[in-house]
């Protein structure tokens, strides 16, 4: 077994954090697997409480572990990052994740629009909505289930095989469209029975929503998205300007 | 009682839409009041059960109810919405949401730094960190717990007397450093005990966990924050620039 020094000048708490860490590091301890408990630590290294609690907490502040509560203490896997400063497609994102993403589409569809839809897309009186709905997976997982909303008169793109790189590519060549500016809403949603299976999750777990309504070069509203995403998979990086 | 009207060129669901509404808009309906079930509906004004799905299915894609699983039919309190391109503090961030602010200082200490302090706030060796704990209510509700981390030296404001205006300003007066620019992260978090004791909630509920690295006029950092958020009455509204 190996040993803690107590006569180091690192701190023993130190000595323990870099001994879990470089065992996840080195795959002895895995994503989500569960570690030992505080009392097990303390006695396996015979070292106080205090000084593995002191560990535990930091290694959780700093998302190496994560506690769940009633659980016990889990290896976090590292959640996929988007950089709203950097925006990507989702393939991307997995990549730089180092995941491999694939997707999934439920629904495509023509459909009426809801006061939403007019008032977002800026609607003719009586134009429809395509409805694109796509469950997107990371590394054979789901992570996102996404409803796109597009104005009808672009309804040709109901014809094509879409994923996710083709379709910003469809809209530029046929429509001479480009994606310009969004504005996104963040929220926490619960999710229901429809969502949690198309998720692989319980009914009522917490998701993040994030709405968006993506502009094209013009200015014009391009499509409206909305994006139910796995809190425990995924997070987002904004930079912003000058606070207060 | 009100009735539908079948001969308007308003389509059913409207009608039954802009009725709900606007029991909301004049307090008929109060917030997180129980509204009507959907056979409730349909046999008081009697309409088709898909009318009335439509009807509120289209209230809740506008977060004017919202639906508790096996709960029921609920009118959503209008969230607390930050807008990311327009920061502000807490203070005036509540006064634009019609709400009062309050707060209270749970911790103000000079402690330890964490690997995570020494490496987001560029400390020195051994230099410790100011912790400042506290809990934000809007209209008396606690709504935020945040934990805000100075470096050391700035350790006057340890005597200060703090609330939301003055800690700026103290940075201002006192050592003429302003805020500049900020780097957040958004994820879910379950809260803990300690966290559901202060926010009055329950163990295990989601909260919005946001983490921010500010830096003063010089891109030096300033301060980090810990905030976690209660998702039933906040939501994060942010621009981005050209997607994809």
């Amino acid at each position: 077994m190996r040993e803690l020094d107590v006569n180091s000048k690192v701190p023993l708490y130190k000595q323990l954090k870099n001994l879990i860490f470089n065992d996840i590091r080195d795959g002895k301890l895995k994503p989500n697997q569960k570690i030992l408990t505080e009392q097990e630590w303390s006695e396996i290294y015979q070292i106080s409480r205090m000084t593995v609690r002191k560990a535990l907490a930091e290694l959780v502040d700093e998302e190496v572990l994560t506690k769940k509560q009633g659980k016990g203490t889990f290896v976090q896997e590292p959640k996929i990052t988007e950089d709203l400063s950097n925006p990507n497609s989702f393939t991307n994102l997995c990549k730089r994740n180092g995941k491999t993403s694939g997707g999934r589409t439920i629904k495509l569809v023509l459909q009426d629009a809801t006061e939403r839809d007019v008032k977002e897309l800026q609607l003719e009186p009586d134009e429809q909505v395509i409805r694109i709905e796509r469950i997107r997976m990371a590394d054979d997982l789901p992570v996102l289930l996404e409803n796109l909303f597009f104005p009808g008169h672009l309804k040709t793109i109901l014809a094509e095989n879409l994923d996710d790189e083709s379709l910003y590519k469809i809209l530029s060549n046929k429509y001479g469209l480009v994606t310009g500016n969004s504005v996104m809403e963040f929220e926490i949603s619960e999710c229901n029975k429809y969502e949690a299976n198309y998720l692989c999750i319980k009914t009522g777990s917490p998701l993040l929503l994030v709405r968006e309504v993506v502009y094209d070069q013009y200015n014009r509203p391009l499509h409206r998205t909305k994006t139910l995403i796995r809190g425990d998979k995924f997070k987002y990086i904004s930079p912003r300007m000058k606070v207060i």
